[in-house]
């Protein structure tokens, strides 16, 4: 494809589900749910052809030598199908948000005045891999009553153009524009470009992959985007908490899974409790062969432990997002120092407080100026689904708009509605 | 200033404002609504002081040739002090977004999840002539818990700066940073250039000026804004509708005030009913010298009206922003195409149909993808006062984050809050 050919083509793409988004947005929930269960009949019923499509991609993926991690990204196994077909049903099953009218109250001049919640419009959605994110991006798209544009990995393109087609399929069942939903059909990488420096055709883009993908979509956007950039999550342990409950959440926030994004990075510790914790907490990261990268007073508390692998941390690392078994440690002498170091060196993530005192957790909830703040909880439950969204697009670290976890909601806007019976201003 | 002076000055501005931004967000409400009171009562006792401070802008103004108008729009006369005081106390009397947590559910993990308000952080304001924009930013960014960065426009710098050390002083006697407002001292037009270049000093950037100003800050922006584009506003006048009552909606839409953003600029008449309409309402236009850009279908209907001055509609007029005794008039075969032309054509700001058909109103509602849509009602209603936001600091065309007018809600984010008694995820 030339370049103007392939401008051309997502111009053509974007002016396609901008027309179907009109569409979408005044679909009753009826269709919109029989599309979200006619998609998790197909995807039952044509696991075979599935298959086929995602063993050519894994083939073509192995032969270009692509590292393990990544070949098991791109697996599309029957087990993940099924995951994705009951979320389309779990999707169904959930309350429609478009049209609802709130917060309708009479003014002095008579009018009426409340917000109705409607769709965004068009979205765009860039991800790498996991071709599963084609049908949950597909189906909240669907559900919300938005279009959406969808570009995938290269690496996936046969998985993701068979999975497209049943979204197709399921549209057509329904009744509802198949453009509603449409895959960018090329591997050319400058197709990004031409979307996301779209505005006429798309409302919002939404990446998700690495840090460096996001930041790159971010510098050369011409439309908003919902970003996620890292997940450097802190555990503080104030004075006077309880141990026990800090030791099995400080353990649960590193070690139950290292790569996720609410996965904690970083662990201050109040002087008070500092040496009855320290050695405690030290043994379990050496057990789990976990690094500790500390600050100087720290080291005399994790010496003997079997195994501990304890360096000095630098600079650098309180700002690290390490996704691996490595944890930095810092010793605080005060709730003030806590919340000023994770407002310095954090990354307005999700961050908690381990603490048996009120006025402490009120103010870390206040003060730390993250997506997600937490008292007594692992990091670990800042999600979509923990959070009772249903379904999660994408997780943000902006404040503007959708802010942590993003569910439904995030791919609508609230607009005015004005009822009245003939009022003029004076 | 050099350059490089410039570019340091805002950055310690900026560094300053993020340090004084803590304290606000955390400060309670007493201090907040303290010094909106105390900044009333300056503003009421320091009057010589302002109005010599503002005659030499204007005196400066009159001799650069400026044209009368925009001379108008600086003057601050003693009414305009009054009442940019009372909206100080006004805003004081509000109840305190900050810190209301909402929607605290428990989840089956045990966790109980929650919402909390929460300031956006610091906000860069970027205005032309009107110096009472420096107090209803300043006192919204007092009450929503921001710090905030001001630049008025060079014509009314000493009136600004008189302003603004009043704010100084409330700040101060209210024991809140004096760095949580603060007024960029120099007219050089490269500060705004560097201050919406600094995402690590800015959280969003609000302009409020003409469009030439607002389209280039969104352009060079590197961080969020929440724009205030133009305002091409409908009224559809639908068949069996009430024509008294869409004369008076018309006529208040049109020629209440011909400048505000929120004046219908377009007519669209369902050909059930122009004939009846069409001419009484031609007969208003031209009574109040309102021009009328029609298409040809309109004219017979439009002819020996005395005095109306009717041309021939040209493509262009149906996307005009007039601000001005002009209103484009089309006739439309329904409600369909009503809509259309309005999703094609208009702003995405305000529009309205008058109509006695309930299904028709709805769909109106929901169909029409503006910021307000109204029902009966006069699209001059679009205002943050009018809808009972108590303040206004700007309207927004855009969908994302806030819609339509932007009060203190705006200015705010909304952070999840998670109480466990120590869950961790399995």
């Amino acid at each position: 494809m030339t370049p103007a050919d392939l401008e051309s083509t997502i111009a053509h793409m974007g002016a396609a589900a901008r027309a179907a988004s009109a569409a979408m947005a005044k679909a009753s929930p009826a269709p919109k749910d029989g599309a979200l269960r006619a998609l998790a009949q197909w995807l039952r019923s044509e696991g075979a052809a599935l298959a086929a499509a995602n063993a050519e991609d894994i083939a073509a993926a192995q032969k270009a030598g692509l590292a393990g991690p990544m070949v098991d990204r791109l697996k599309l196994t029957p087990d993940a199908i099924e995951t994705v077909a009951a979320g389309c049903e779990q999707i169904a099953a959930m309350p429609d948000p478009i049209g609802e009218i709130t917060e309708l109250r009479q003014r002095p001049s008579g009018i009426r005045v409340g917000r109705m919640r409607v769709p965004l419009g068009v979205f765009g959605m860039i991800y790498e891999s996991r071709p599963n994110v084609t049908i949950e991006a597909a189906s909240l798209a669907i559900k919300s009553g938005n279009a959406c544009i969808l570009r995938g990995g290269s690496e996936a393109i046969r998985s993701n153009r068979a999975l497209w087609r049943l979204v197709q399929q399921a549209l057509v069942d329904a009744g509802l524009p198949p453009d509603a939903v449409q895959l960018v059909q090329t591997t050319d990488r400058a197709a990004v470009g031409h979307l996301i420096a779209s505005p006429d055709a798309v409302d919002v883009i939404i990446p998700r992959g690495g840090k460096s993908l996001i930041e790159r979509i971010s510098r050369e956007a011409k439309v908003p985007v919902i970003k996620h950039l890292d997940g450097n999550c802190h555990v503080y342990v104030d004075a006077g908490a309880d141990l026990e409950m800090a030791l099995k959440l400080v353990d649960n926030a590193k070690t139950q899974k290292y790569s996720p994004c609410n996965a904690a990075e970083s662990l201050l510790v109040h002087a008070a409790v500092a040496p009855a914790f320290l050695p405690r907490i030290g043994a379990v990261f050496a057990a789990k062969r976990v690094e500790m990268r500390v600050e100087p007073a720290c080291k005399p508390l994790l010496r003997g432990i079997k195994g501990a692998e304890v360096v000095d941390a630098t600079e650098d690392d309180w700002s690290q997002e390490y996704l691996a078994p490595i944890i930095s440690i810092r010793i605080v002498d005060g709730l003030d120092t806590a919340i000023a170091h994770i407002n310095r060196y954090g990354s307005h993530h999700t961050d908690a407080i381990v603490t048996n005192n009120h006025v402490h957790a009120m103010r870390f909830l206040r003060e730390v100026d993250s997506a997600s703040v937490m008292v007594n909880a692992s990091t670990r439950f800042a999600d979509g689904f923990e959070y009772g969204l249903g379904a999660e697009i994408g997780i943000s670290t902006d404040k503007l708009h959708a802010r942590g976890p993003v569910g439904l909601e995030g791919l609508t806007s609230l607009k005015w509605v004005v009822l009245g019976e003939g009022e003029t201003r004076g």
